[in-house]
């Protein structure tokens, strides 16, 4: 077991067929025409931050390094694609090309930015430094595994953010995009803030908190509710959240009352009742009254029922008395928004003379132009608090930034004259093939990204966001679509 | 490599811990109250259609198949979980019962409808009939496979629909769910409907047609387009589609246009060109009658940008010349509903005398109520034509279906007394833990599922849909409800 990623751990095949066929078309093209041992850089971004918040939780770098690690194709693999065929008939690939794949291997350089660290949009997640081919081969596969624990991680940051101190339970394996849909998402759903999670799996692999309460059919395979508590109680008397709504919820609860006094008597106290329908804000302060005036102020109440942060401070609004919130659809899917359209931009190529020529992804729409050459994210602190006061995207073929940028709006900004502290977001993950990725504890790594994700939502209410592109990188970009004739910034 | 689910083909471990902690803790419970031999019946089936549409494409049988044979638990996992603590520290589970755990595996029947069919809501997608722990413990893996395959193979049927006779290629790898959510999304795409998909692993495995065109970066890494295009189609002569949008899309179009002319000298025809942003309406029209006007007329024009049964209806209204719809996104999250929401739901239980006493899960909403007993479903169809003409959910504890049955809206309708041949849906797929599954070929599971569609949407044409609870299921739920008082209905 791997308490870093789960990929190399559970899936039996290598990674290199985890590709969309024109990558492999492309491929051989660059093959044929002996452009494979060309330099390329690409950064996988975003463009739009989820869910109409400001920004994201980078997460899923342990997994990019597992596919990356896995860029490999098998004797049956090259087999496969010996056999397609193009339009005519003929063999799509050609015997070298084949034979190439078969001893590939990523030999290039990999950056990315940490597990936790929020990322601003256009921000480089990762950057792969790699011969074209290498590169091409890994985009689809890295913009998977990024993308979605990305989201989820987000998804799960604001999720918490809207129940505040109270407990968040991650439950939503059965309603997943898949077996490994629902283990990345319980992974990425606690790095965003999550406390625990219902997936066994995930917590045997990951190490996360599990956590879980009674489902209906239990109190169904009992004659009454109360002989269903009861059993319970005898069976896991330290482990009693009794679900009160199969029938009727009130009854339910007093009926958990009358089984939590038979417990307290035996020595163990109810942990809580749990409510899954109906109006959550009015039953949950009934609920709270009735466990109050009966002597049981320590129980808990856990609430689940489509529940997500909007949901969540609904129900906060109306005063609902809610300890433990129990998420599971909305967060794991995404359910708003199921993709984070992060994208994997070529910037620069090297010619034949070694040189870096910059590319950009042009386009009508100014937020969709790339930026070009070999990115950095230089991120300014607060010295004595560690409080973010700046970030800016740099082009790190024109060295160390500039401390002057460009806001998207379009404002040239200095980072301001204080004491501050500066540390290079994108740290290294593969150095010429070789993995020197220290992976950092999922626990910590959830620790920090509450604490970035409190400080960067202070930032966020202020409005304007210290951050935008390094002066220079800013003229360049102007001066490339001045040399194109394009005027669409 | 299997042809049926990647599942067991591509997982190392078994599937017993993917599991919520409470399946395990209730079984616990069970076990601990000797009730773990007490045979008991679940449904999985979902209770709205997705999509606002009015069935659904049923799809995953073969990867709930895995499921089932991987209902084990190693002895690292049976240490984990007796690792777990309760509130008071003492261990959530026994020493008995986990040497239990070790020991299992499934011993009771599974039925279950097979993939391609249409599944009308409260129809169960699968039945289990087993001992209360084996049956709760496959619960949510179940839900997992069953849910994301059913809803994907849905979508997949809606947008091929829209699409018409055009060829549908699916392409959302990179933007999947995790990985196996992409590889069961291509999987589930295909049976919906989908043409293709440029997920090479996807093909590989289950032997699905791959397709694919052109990136952006393929364009950028050459000095001019003219350049790109010409050594593409140098390398690739038989697989030219020319991604046209790079710079500007109509001077694209034209610039493929002379690689295409160039490539007719050699031998090989140009395959077609690719749109992916913009106005596709109006750059596909234009882009039509360039290439006709040049010697072109059959090469075809692919389009993408975020497409779905929407966005395909829209363009064709606009009179859009595309002959190849690329979707990805929107198809493998199923973006407007990316869960189905399917449940499990306990409907009958064996007492000590080995009567079946039914079950039903209560609720305040009539559609939420489940139905008891053992459920069947049986299909009436035209002996002519294979066209449906009815289906009833009937409770096999009752015998054969009455042919008069009661629907949603509470009319009570009787099979037209036409030439008509019947049909049970669920078919066996384990009996008494032995597995007796046949899998069907995806290709023809596929052409099954494009005329079930076709006739079905035939039938929602006219509205009502000839289906409901047989007449004697129907009359059990009302005793049932007026046994306990309970008038929601």
């Amino acid at each position: 077991m791997s308490p870093h990623s789960h990929l190399s751990e559970i899936y039996r095949t290598s990674f290199g067929m985890l590709t969309d066929l024109y990558q492999l078309t492309m491929a051989a093209g660059y093959y044929d025409q002996k452009l494979h041992h060309k330099k390329a850089i690409f950064h996988l971004f975003y463009r739009k931050p989820p869910f109409g918040g400001d920004f994201a939780v980078a997460a899923g770098l342990p997994l990019a390094v597992d596919i990356v690690k896995g860029l490999k194709f098998s004797a049956d693999d090259v087999q496969y694609l010996g056999r397609q065929k193009g339009a005519n008939g003929e063999p799509l690939f050609k015997e070298p090309f084949l034979n190439y794949l078969q001893r590939l291997k990523f030999t290039g350089d990999l950056y990315g930015i940490p597990e936790g660290e929020i990322v601003l949009p256009h921000e480089p997640l990762l950057r792969i430094e790699a011969n074209l081919i290498e590169a091409q081969l890994l985009e689809t596969a890295l913009l998977t595994v990024m993308n979605f624990s990305t989201l989820i991680a987000t998804k799960a940051a604001r999720i918490k953010a809207a129940a505040g101190d109270d407990t968040v339970m991650e439950f939503g394996l059965r309603r997943a995009q898949g077996i490994d849909g629902g283990l990345t998402a319980s992974r990425a759903a606690y790095i965003g803030g999550c406390d625990a999670s219902s997936n066994v799996w995930a917590g045997r692999y990951y190490d996360i908190p599990i956590k879980g309460t009674q489902a209906h059919s239990w109190v169904m395979a009992f004659p009454t509710e109360e002989e269903a508590f009861e059993s319970y109680a005898a069976a896991m008397p330290h482990n009693c959240i009794f679900l009160v709504d199969t029938y009727n919820t009130l009854d339910g609860v007093a009926k958990a009352i009358v089984a939590g006094k038979k417990l307290r008597k035996r020595g163990h106290e109810m942990l809580g009742i749990r409510l899954d329908s109906g109006d959550l804000a009015e039953l949950s302060i009934s609920a709270r009254e009735m466990l109050d005036a009966q002597g049981f102020p320590e129980a808990k109440i856990v609430a689940s029922d489509n529940l997500d942060e909007y949901a969540i401070a609904e129900l906060k609004a109306k005063g609902a008395r809610i300890d433990i919130w129990g998420v599971g659809t909305r967060l794991v899917t995404a359910y708003g928004q199921p993709a984070l359209g992060g994208v994997y931009k070529l910037a620069a190529i090297q010619d034949e003379d070694g040189y870096w020529q910059p590319k950009m992804k042009l386009s009508d729409t100014a937020i969709k132009v790339s930026n070009p050459g070999k990115l950095g994210v230089r991120r300014y602190y607060a010295a004595d608090d560690d409080f973010p006061m700046g970030s800016i995207i740099y082009n790190q073929h024109h060295g160390e930034p500039t401390r002057r940028f460009v806001t998207e709006s379009g404002m040239s900004v200095s980072v301001p004259p204080f004491d501050l502290w500066e540390d290079e977001l994108l740290r290294p993950v593969f150095e010429a093939g070789a993995c020197v990725f220290a992976p950092s504890n999922l626990h910590s790594t959830r620790d920090r990204a509450l604490k970035n994700w409190r400080n960067w939502s202070r930032i966020a209410e202020f409005g304007n966001f210290p951050c935008g592109l390094d002066m220079r990188l800013w003229e360049q970009k102007q001066d490339l679509l001045d040399e194109i004739g394009f005027d669409a910034l």
